[in-house]
């Protein structure tokens, strides 16, 4: 039995993170951290774990944890990431970071986009974008992986076909993505009360200022090999779960539509997370709540000739900690989809 | 591995018993019916199922149903099931029936509450009332399960230790119960559409009306042994899942509340699925929505000396196709918490 | 034109008060006050005042509001508005309070409930508890009006009419009121995040903890003429705005529902926000959503004898803002119903 | 005072129009139809009206409605519109026409995009598309307004000052629009129900395929003065009101954001209804509920260059009713602006 630890276990991606691996046959969680919370029972703070998970949460000391755990989450704040992530390395302990600090490639993109200097560049080149469906060989030998970004992930499994096959007019990508509110996390801000969010619908971080755009045109440059930049502007979704984005561009080639639908279908034919709808049927993201799928939906608006993605992924799964357990998964040599196979709730 | 038909399966309990099994290891889907969308694919009209379970849904045909399964799941409306669940024991088939029909020792009665003749009053006395709590050995002998409904599992999981004790003063029970908008089911109704009830509250079935009382009044009953009469409100609320039932009654005796909290824990002390709050602590639909739990909490108000019992179910699970799952492992002689282990989904 | 006053306006009952006064024909709003966001617009803390109301926060100095405004709105958390209003009445203006300091005559019972010395506790026997429907001459007369809570607005509405004809079995009162969360204000806890509210429903304050049950109490028991203990239990809604409350009661004597409803019909004749529904209407917090409406439906429950009444009103404007502004309008010798014939926004 | 009527008040824009016009002082409702609910009180249907419009549903007898209004609002579905509008305007009725019966100016693309012939196209010419900041004129004279679609009027309002500077690249537009689910009215289908909306998010429409792309091209090319062609998604979004649209497009010249917002801040700064936002400031359907309000945010993406206008409006008021009054204030000779003050309701 693998044994893992949760660190930063307070937050939502923290104890999804536990929902998923409660019914998981190979791991166990044996160590979760939080240092707010430390000596309180981690169903104290989620009732909803009380009498399967009651774990003490710990303060986050990783040589302590490191004793306890064989791969550790780090489900932290971007910064905090990093303050820890190179001790676990170094007591040889896989490592899966939920925030963002090593996706980019980058320090100095990092510093940018995130405001500060980053303190580990070094492990920048070692650490692999964890998306699976990308990158599965890279995962399975890596030592540290850089989960992705919720609206990365929606974004980037819905473009990858058709960059790779270098039949998009890079300049032309708008992604407008939407999201729920889990997706802020449990900070407190008057922005994230109930009332303030309910029966509302905005948008925000518009003119490309929204952090997530750097690890998107990161991925996206590479898969294309070529410099991208995209307009991307994200929303606020008034619900819990779930990512949806509508992406809009043009081809360089004519393409029909039934041909473009076949190439998706066998790109992701293989794929047991990756579901490529018919022509005509939308993705929900209520029909991939509280499950790892991503939905794709492919159409050509015939009137002007430009191709619209539709994805949905549960951000809080797909979008970050089933994806997790999938690349912990990997790392592990387990099957792919073990301890991942619930299906969405609906309703 | 059993076979498991699931008769009714276009509405929410139908497609709440296939994502529960989906995850079961000794139980499998084997055959769906739907007079309305028969030749479909049960995942047109579920899309959340699509690519785990794309069985084409049949009309319901008793000997072609029983040739394909072991044990069959009425997810039926009322009357509809009495329709066919006598073909399917003669069949030699167990059934669980989630109706109302065979929930109602007395025949009378439920003309009354459902204003139609019972047709097949024979069964009533074979049929067991499928609350494992309290039922789990009749269960496992019973060929017909009358799956009690959302509401009665809330109020007499919340009752039946002070009236197994015989402490209750059975004139004063008022159950204030709350649920969410997936228990109306999937019926085409304007009350039921989107903007009617989102942003809004409100009562119905006022005054004894609903007929739920029924089962719940002879379950109660049979506790006390003696006749109860309660009072019971049902109301509405903005939210996809939950029940939760605020229940007021005064004892016989003048009880401590640390004393009547230590009763609720020992009777409920051996039950995978009852929680037993600490003192201070309340349910909320949240912390078990999506599970099989049911969380409650146990008070008494000093100003009044009232007793205060408050429980909390997800309806579609512990109040429906979970608790079917429940009474279907112990049928099956399968440990009655398998495949029913999945945690709250919070948010 | 009458100069307003509102002080503490950066709560959901502040710009509520605004929004109400915008389109009363007699009075206008000349200042607003909020400690934390001073120098501020309010339209910047509200942008849906802006271009209509776009006046600047002010520091709370009673000398200065007082030159502006010739009656104060002190729309303040309790303590805080204690600490201002004799102030505005040596300075001669006319006060309403929406705060809780000024509800209770009892200065202990104040001290109990609110863990705090009431600071100008000779104000209590000035101070009018402003129901119009039950105290309008007193409220004509007053200085200080001490605007009611929301859920005591709608309990205390619903049982007026029995317990003044003295029909009550005062100790079998129960008073089960659910809430939409603009009730709980604008304050930052984890509790009140969209995430940790929406898709749940629970009840808190169980077992008569809640603060409100002390002007409850006072009331009913004047109505009563005598000393009446109720059980009253408030749950969270997953809505912004409404509140219902369902409430038990046992009669002194044998009431037929006929008789009752025209009770209840007679009691509010005239009352120009008080809505008597018709035999088998019941309520919904969706009608009243954004009026000043209170509805109340009678029932008698033929079961058990008990008669069961439901109120919905809309906790910002009959439970806080519109009824201040009714308070306004008696106190200034205006129409009751000036500027609160707004309908509800449905859906 | 003008005497009004409302043809087809059984749906969502029809209660609104009562609401709306209850507290305009020159206006009244004298009489309301609905085939289906006829001899029914309109607050039979409406429970939020009860007290303040109770007048009795009649059949649709445009000679007897023509007896009793001045004016005549047709609230009905498109085709049922177009059945009755030519028997109202012989009689010498002025009709603001809320379905899209008249808003093409072209039968044939009417008939293309709504399956049916066109049974009164001689009247679309006379008839005006009654978006007043744009047509205020042509409306003051007007015996037929085409009153525009909702999101429509989220769009053109947004992208009118770029277009009528010939600014725009034609070829680039892309609008994104998102919407609550009072926009698909109270017509009974399972798509619309709670459950299948609630917690989740999805595009519909996508490709060009929704019918609103008619009046969106024919109104912003007569702008431009160029045939136009746009990429339009339409989204769903669980809340009851308000639509939201993001909109792309690439200039035809370098503009700098400064001089942008000042072109749409002047152009738009004598009217009434519609807040231009200051830098960084962005709109949100929170922020216009219940109003007549249209917010609008412009922004230049300096990584792309892209211009993103997003805008805001409640669906039922400025998408409908309350644009509907505003043309009917227009006509009348009244103040735009009147009975049309009230404040968004918010939270």
């Amino acid at each position: 039995m693998l044994k893992v630890a949760v660190v930063g276990a307070s937050g939502y991606t923290g104890v999804e993170l536990i929902r998923i691996l409660h019914n998981h046959p190979e791991a166990s969680v044996t160590a979760v951290t939080s240092e707010q919370s430390a000596g309180k029972s981690i169903s104290e703070l989620f009732p909803s774990l009380k009498g399967r998970c009651d774990l003490t949460l710990e303060n986050l000391d990783p040589d302590k944890i490191s004793e306890k755990a064989d791969i550790i989450f780090t489900a932290l704040p971007h910064k905090a990431a990093m303050g820890v992530v190179p001790a676990f390395l170094s007591a040889g302990k896989k490592v899966i970071d939920l925030s963002a600090d090593y996706r980019l490639k980058n320090a100095s993109e990092y510093e940018k986009l995130y405001q500060q200097p980053h303190l580990s560049s070094n492990l920048l080149d070692k650490a692999v974008y964890g998306l699976p469906e990308l990158k599965r060989d890279k995962v399975a030998v890596a030592d540290l992986v850089a989960n992705p970004g919720c609206y990365p992930t929606s974004i980037i499994l819905a473009l990858a076909p058709l960059l790779k096959e270098k039949l998009v007019n890079i300049s032309t990508i708008i992604a407008d993505s939407k999201s729920g509110v889990s997706g802020a996390g449990r900070s407190l801000k008057v922005d994230n009360l109930y009332c303030e969010i309910n029966e509302g619908f905005k948008a925000y971080g518009v003119g490309g200022t929204h952090r997530h755009i750097g690890e998107i045109e990161q991925e996206l440059s590479l898969l294309a090999e070529k410099d991208i930049k995209i307009s991307f502007t994200p929303h606020l979704v008034p619900m819990n779960r779930g990512i949806l984005s509508t992406i809009y561009l043009e081809s360089t080639v004519a393409l029909e539509s039934g041909r473009l639908l076949d190439m998706y279908e066998e790109f992701y034919s293989e794929e047991p997370f990756v579901r490529v709808l018919a022509k005509g049927e939308f993705p929900s993201t209520a029909f991939v709540r509280g499950s790892n799928f991503c939905d794709i939906a492919v159409t050509i608006d015939k009137r002007t000739g430009r191709i619209i993605l539709v994805s949905a992924i549960d951000n809080l799964v797909k979008g970050a900690s089933g994806q997790a357990v999938q690349n912990m998964n990997i790392i592990s040599g387990f099957p792919e989809n073990m301890g991942l196979e619930m299906l969405p709730v609906y309703p």
